[in-house]
């Protein structure tokens, strides 16, 4: 079941970025409207959902959170709409909505990618933060274009592309995840971390980022499950298309039961780390449940 | 004549972004040769050299403005490669070299641009600085971002790739070059400023903009000029290729003449904005008259 506070951070984050979005600069229209769609297309959320959660509960205010909530969240829906693009996955579909280069054109759609992930370090770095230090908010867009780029997200992308599931092995998959998906999800642990007040020992944000990267994998491993699973309704994206394409995927690899088998692996894995906190972890246990069990 | 600034300038931020591309991650080994091959592809380094001659005439250490010019070329080299791209201008030939796409292929060229917008922030909010506090580089980050963005930059782009010559006015040709190519140029005056130490007048950062911003767009009708006027070998680009593509230029709008006339209106308007400051402006000076003059 879905946990209540996902929605309210689902809406939250929404809104800050519906704002932020409203504030931009609209001389080039088409642009601005690309961006638009393409940031509130919808979507689970689960990058900020993370970090609001995990800095409540390390004692930061909701307001601090707002800005890297939101900044994550943006890379991560320029991320998709690059993704999307002809030369890359080549998608016309994405949570059930035409894709931006469907809706406008390959140019506006390389352009609002671009944009977005500009517009993401000017959320993160001109917030008005209440207990953040500017050393903090600057290591926050250290850690969040590292994640972002050669060494995060575009590397896994890029190992992505260089493979199809006939010359991966689980190691590589398992690598490219953690670059692709699991680079932002740890990111979101650390910009938690970053935002909330006081000093916190180390170990302490180990097992937070051992928790993310178990929960990122885990993710990663339902997303293919669900590809054969599920219906292309439910799904919001052609059924069977990572298989149709020859992707790489865990069912391929470990077949269909052993990637069941690994998701709940990598689940219990994320609990195991969050037994290790003296924080109430209620939230992040029924966050990496939410994950797990979802059918979408 | 080539001032001698700008060379050591030029050798200075390359050999810069070469130090800091080899410390990245070379996990997705294509991937980063791409980076490589287009942040060093050549180029003037115009917006570095501005960037070190107006920190240093302002008093900033010179390792203070090395990461600052750093991240500035690498966001003008990203935007170059997703300019080239075949959904955009494509272009086969940039700097006489064959462009990243054509190079690598279409999707790598795509991730490598996305990759190095990341860097470039990471680059600016990781540097040690000597003289500069965490809230003057947060600025600079800020500033880059909305210099970069759908304020900026991406606006340029959009804007450019939705006219023709056909459809342009003088006032939204120069519109469309003051977000284009001038947010950045502009960027470099911001970034020094932040960059050099003490309180200084706002009128003098007003009037380096007026510099800079005279400079930007002088600096894009001489390209609109050498397009017409130079040939292949010396531009590095198939001559009249803007022409060929239906472009619009200041020479399509007001004849050669008339763009001639213009440029060396901009340049008088950069000058007289120095001779309001109270700085030793030769080398801004230097700056000026070399790109008015180029033939390349």
């Amino acid at each position: 079941m879905k946990p209540a506070f996902l929605t309210q951070d689902q809406n939250r984050v929404e809104q800050f970025l519906e704002q932020t979005l409203g504030q931009q600069s609209k001389a080039a229209a088409s642009l601005h409207q690309a961006m638009h769609y393409s940031v509130l297309l919808g979507g689970k959320r689960i990058r900020p959902s993370l970090l609001y959660r995990c800095g409540l509960m390390l004692g930061a205010s909701v307001q601090d959170l707002d800005a890297p909530a939101a900044a994550l969240e943006a890379i991560h829906c320029y991320s998709l709409i690059h993704d999307d693009l002809p030369a890359m996955d080549n998608d016309a579909l994405r949570r059930g909505k035409p894709t931006c280069h469907i809706a406008f054109d390959e140019a506006t759609a390389i352009l609002a990618g671009d944009a977005i992930q500009s517009l993401s370090f000017a959320i993160i770095s001109q917030h008005s933060y209440q207990q953040v230090s500017p050393q903090q908010v600057l290591s926050m867009v250290q850690r969040l274009a590292e994640a972002s780029g050669v060494g995060g997200m575009c590397a896994g992308q890029a190992i992505d592309l260089a493979h199809t599931n006939h010359d991966y092995t689980a190691e590589t998959l398992e690598q490219m995840h953690r670059l692709k998906t699991g680079a932002l999800i740890e990111c979101a642990i650390e910009l938690a971390w970053l935002a909330s007040p006081g000093e916190k020992p180390a170990e302490h944000l180990s097992a937070l980022r051992r928790y993310a990267s178990s929960l990122g994998l885990a993710f990663q491993v339902q997303d293919d499950i669900l590809d054969i699973e599920s219906d292309t309704q439910t799904l919001g994206k052609p059924q069977g298309s990572d298989h149709q394409a020859n992707k790489a995927t865990y069912p391929a690899l470990l077949g269909l039961e052993g990637a069941k088998q690994k998701a709940q692996q990598l689940y219990q894995d994320a609990l195991g780390a969050l037994q290790q906190l003296p924080y109430p972890t209620h939230e992040l246990q029924a966050l990496a449940h939410f994950l797990i069990v979802r059918k979408h």
